[in-house]
């Protein structure tokens, strides 16, 4: 493998010490233990919440505003308005993340419907409540996985249509993604992709999917979250010279595919090895895999899109 | 209108102090401002969670049993376990209410997946959270609109679908109902019917939907949570002669219907008087609904499937 070495080989828990996590809760500054809900929060009894992540690596946000401009943007879908410009949840991120003293971080921001009235049901009266924290580097998979590969399976539970709720606004109705989990567990693998309504191959839980098929990149159009590292993915395949598309995919698709791969920032990008009973590249990460890999790490070393943490 | 007047007239918001609730959470009882979970929690990150909702009249829970059947078949479904027994949690909710002091009260009782161990992401590790509350009354609408009637649209959002997440199981997936409830208030809606993928009528926000035609009961048959009310009045209906079933209803089945009315633990049988343009029985609540909604309430006055509480 060729990865470039500033990828740190161990999970993010054992980088950084996980009580220094910090939080934003109620307007102060708290450790992450203190960071809560009420049990009558709409954001949690009718999950009415978006939320984005964003990353830290080596002391600078990666994509932060491609974060920002998507979380403003499901807030504005879901008419959720926390009553904080853009420049001060920009700042209050990087002072979560400034107190914590994280250099690999995990960063969440969430805005909730809140609490209503008492005895009133009506969302329109709910003052939204504007939630961060910064969290050591959480990956989706822990490091044998990561360079190994991932085994998947096509999951028997359909992804929950965008005409139901619309997967471009970040959401935590997971049920879908979490039964399908259960399912990989029980059948041995790591993970699970999920199919939508007309049975097109659509994300897995926590990120988003690519098939490579004689030399071109493919990944789902549609009823997908549109992916920060996705589009990382796009862009790196354009100046790679590989041919990228987003399309329809069906499950014969990825199973006739060269290689498999996902993208997250919770990780970047992961290669996979085997769907189902299909084995890819002698079960390893496969060229066009490993290539994207490291050009996508080769951008945190040059500071793509970077902003750096004044700490 | 013939309606029993033990019917509360007010809000229960008005009925009972609402500082007075009581939650228990983490093993103890407290007041319901302290009720809370944390943000990390899967039952907010991965709305992996679910939980059910009894109501207390006059001192006596209100099927108790047919409650708890349906939030324990839920907990199996997801994999949650509170380590709790039935009679434990069935005193935890009595005493809920005990503590609180309320005769019209509103229990909630909530088992959400937990925190996962310090950067790990998987849901097998997390101790389940059993959380209880008991809340004054809470009525869907405000007194007007159930003696008078609500006015109700057509969802342009789709029911997510129980090939998605099991609507029987009950849960906190709620966006495409709380989208539907914007809608609705755009509209001059007091509420909204959510059609599923195949373009049948489903339910609403908190309630399911039944239409009377040609003297008969019609109500859903899938894609719906099987209401404990919703039952109610199928039994109620074999009692009274009236001839009910589940079945595929089409938006014109409803738009052509004599009747409608909702069916929910929190109100028990609402008249809906107007659909889109639709006006039924010249704006008022029709004579089926209004005895299927007596004898729902005479069913309290005596004490139908009721678990008195020891003050």
């Amino acid at each position: 493998m060729s990865v470039r070495v500033s990828v740190p080989l161990g999970d993010g828990s054992t980088l950084e010490d996980f009580d220094r996590s910090v939080a934003y809760s109620e307007g102060h500054f708290v450790p992450i233990s203190e960071a809560k809900i009420s049990v009558l929060d709409f954001g949690f009894t009718h999950s009415d919440v978006t939320y984005d992540v964003v990353h830290v690596w080596n002391g600078r946000f990666f994509e932060l505003e491609a974060h920002l401009d998507r979380f403003f943007a499901s807030m504005e879908k879901l008419r959720l308005d926390p009553g904080l410009t853009r420049d001060e949840i920009r700042e209050i991120l990087a002072e979560c993340v400034r107190r914590s003293g994280f250099r690999y971080s995990y960063i969440g921001m969430v805005c909730s419907r809140g609490v209503p009235p008492r005895g009133s049901r009506d969302m329109r009266m709910c003052k939204n409540q504007f939630i961060a924290y910064a969290l050591p580097f959480i990956y989706l998979f822990p490091p044998e996985k990561r360079e190994r590969g991932v085994k998947a399976i096509i999951s028997s539970f359909m992804r929950i249509p965008s005409a139901s709720v619309d997967q471009r606004i970040k959401n935590y109705h997971w049920l879908d993604m979490v039964r399908s989990q259960w399912e990989a567990y029980d059948k041995g693998a790591d993970t699970a992709f999920l199919l939508d309504m007309d049975g097109n191959l659509t994300e897995g839980p926590g990120y988003n999917v690519f098939i490579v098929k004689d030399g071109a990149l493919l990944t789902a159009r549609s009823n997908v979250l549109e992916g920060v590292t996705r589009k990382s993915v796009l862009q790196i395949a354009a100046e790679l010279g590989v041919p990228a598309r987003e399309t329809d995919l069906k499950p014969e698709d990825l199973l006739s595919a060269d290689e498999v791969f996902l993208s997250s920032t919770a990780g970047g990008v992961l290669p996979v090895t085997r769907v189902n009973e299909r084995i890819y590249n002698n079960d390893a990460p496969g060229p066009v895999t490993s290539r994207v890999k490291e050009a996508y790490w080769l951008r945190h070393d040059q500071d793509w899109n970077a902003t750096p943490i004044h700490y």
